[in-house]
């Protein structure tokens, strides 16, 4: 069954506000099993609202407004609703007594115009809305269904999850539901997974894969519809398998783990502490680990040694050579497991732009020392300061993550 | 003149992320004096692109497409929009000798797919992108103009807002030019700055006057329409003058100016030296700092103290005492003085989340030293970790900020 979101508000078209109720329902549909092909926005305009239900209506089963339905002038929904069915405005009694009902226990009068909102097309159903003062809609028109929800993110939850899902399954009939397994990626560029993963793509199409990049990481999501969640998670589980093995460690973390909470899980696995010294991303290292909650019970603290001089004096990097280098970012980590009394450190210097440093704009330089073994890794990042710095703070966590598991010191 | 803006990526029919580039894309037309009337989004299927593109061109007069321009097979905008305007896909060896020389210089072998991205609808001209790896395009089909630009929010932005409003603008013979005026403020909360502006508000038109509220920071929009930047200008001056009045020493910035920025300027123009020392903010602060360039002019280090073992051994805070006390962070500001040898220090400590440390969470204490004086704020912010920290973060910049320019010596 193909659902299709239509929001309505000239304040979306003007970017004062995000659609995040269009991202809220595609998620909410997706995990129950309804296919979505489109969203619309469209401004508070009743000719251009009824143009694009009949747009929609013609190419999607179901359709879901979201707003317009307030007791202002320009709220016109309702009327663009009856416009594009041909159906007149009716008014309903019962909840205009709600309404004044509900005015009147809040000891105040109401005005005049909330009346507008006990008018509803001819022959919908009215959907009670306790968390506002205008109801939902569920409207059939010949074939297909239609409904109206308010604007306001928390009444639009409460009537979605409530009467419009339980009215969308039992038109579904049984319904199906999709179940998503997002594998996380990091050290292999985008077209190269596209590549390794041509054939398992083209031959998927229930599980469905698709290349997800986010800043360095890669993401691969593998989508099942099937009956039930268990019936689609072993529809994936096979897929995903073929994924892993030609990925091999590229794959960091599933779903909604980050490489941060993958690395300091890793940590606390070893019973290890974890301290940074950084130069050219200048906190941002820190900054990231420091988000994770809970990250006290492995994370000690930093040093952050932004001239030479700090570099020299308390991380003991030798001051006849340079800063920008391997050998630089190795004593920089050892020197900070010293100062900071901790069992792992990840460094970085580099040249993060505008100007040069030493070495090229980009190039940044990772070093990691364990109770086991040390190592530093040159990479050269394209793009601005900002892209370089954060590319940097990521690739760092990645490769402290596989010194911790000792990945990274069986790759030649 | 219509402009249309279509989203192309399954991923926001799933709601797995948010269209920011529809708000952005909105604002931003409507700024530069576009009228839109409606936004699609489209899934990753290159006949149900090649439909909205056709419906989309029927009825507006430009079309600005965003996404499905990657190198992977799921990235299907460029053959759709050769399905929609019978066109050919042809392939751009300039293009493709620039994605080559990019990996090249990058010391990489750039794999095959990526060439993809050197196709192109035919009669198009490729804009340039020097964020990314796919070119913008740039197509008049019959009286109707198409642009596409990235799905990846920071290289949509450089081409929107270069060559893509470049044309626009051309096509429709714009003659007004719009200028803004941005002030920044810090430290009233955003109604209060609504009322003390209300007259001015209400009775400005040309020059208009806008609020917008990012994170703790309001700024106040001032925006004039004429026939060039000059007169534009001298529209907006005694506006701008009458609001500096009513705010005093909360503007701290005009236009793209951070108080980042602000606060290093501040610094230079004293001739000090600044550090930082962090607990609960982890880095944030001068992952902040350094994120301008040239920072390290003024920028030497930090010391994160995450524990209360560093805090007392490095920057010598009381171990008898709490370290979530406005006392505690007067001392790591004068301990991180003497560690890293600078003139000024901002420190932050306190209770960042999801459990309280010592107090309750969303006390967070900023101290600053500097050669005059030192001095402690205990300011209480709602919200999860993750907004405290920000918040927080951004506190501790701007009392440092008024700290340097001796502001904060003389409130009580």
């Amino acid at each position: 069954m193909i659902v299709e979101v239509l929001a309505v508000g000239t304040e979306l078209l003007l970017g004062q506000i995000v659609n995040g109720n269009g991202a809220y329902l595609g998620a909410r549909l997706a995990e129950h099993g309804f296919d979505a092909h489109y969203q619309v926005v469209v401004g508070d305009n009743v000719e251009r609202i009824a143009a694009v239900i009949k747009t929609s209506l013609a190419r999607s089963d179901a359709l879901i407004i979201t707003g317009g339905i307030g007791p202002t002038q320009d709220d016109l929904t309702r009327e663009a609703l009856c416009l594009a069915t041909s159906r007149r405005l009716v008014h309903s009694e019962a909840w205009a007594a709600t309404l004044l009902d509900r005015w009147t226990a809040a000891g105040r009068v109401m005005p005049e115009s909330n009346l507008r909102q006990a008018e509803y097309p001819e022959s919908a159903e009215l959907l009670g809305n306790e968390k506002g003062t205008a109801p939902g809609l569920f409207l059939r028109h010949n074939d297909k269904a239609i409904f109206v929800v308010p604007g306001v993110p928390e009444e639009m939850h409460a009537l979605f999850d409530g009467p419009v899902l339980e009215r969308l399954a039992a038109l579904a009939g049984q319904s199906n539901v999709l179940v998503n397994r997002v594998l996380r990626t990091w050290g292999i560029p985008e077209s190269k997974v596209g590549e390794m993963l041509d054939d398992l793509y083209r031959a998927s199409t229930n599980p469905s894969i698709a290349f997800l990049a986010s800043a360095a990481e890669i993401k691969v999501r593998i989508t099942a519809k099937a009956a039930d969640q268990a019936a689609a998670r072993s529809l994936i589980a096979p897929v995903e398998l073929a994924v892993r093995e030609r990925l091999g460690s590229a794959v960091f973390g599933i779903d909604q783990e980050t490489v941060e909470s993958v690395l300091l899980a890793a940590l606390a696995a070893r019973g290890w502490t974890l301290g940074t010294a950084e130069s050219a991303t200048g906190g941002l290292v820190a900054g990231r680990i420091t988000s994770v909650p809970g990250s006290s019970a492995v994370y000690r603290g930093s040093l952050i040694a932004y001239t030479s001089d700090l570099k020299q004096r308390l991380l003991h990097v030798d001051p006849t050579a340079g800063v920008v280098t391997e050998s630089a970012a190795l004593a920089m980590a050892e020197g900070a497991r010293s100062l900071l009394a901790v069992d792992v450190v990840v460094a970085v210097t580099g040249s993060a732009g505008p100007e040069p440093a030493e070495q090229s704009v980009g190039t940044m330089i990772v070093g990691v020392a364990t109770p086991e073994a040390s190592r530093a890794r040159t990479i050269r990042f394209p793009g601005d300061r900002e892209r370089v710095r954060t590319y940097a703070s990521t690739a760092a966590l990645h490769l402290c993550r596989l010194a911790v598991v000792g990945e990274w010191w069986a790759t030649p």
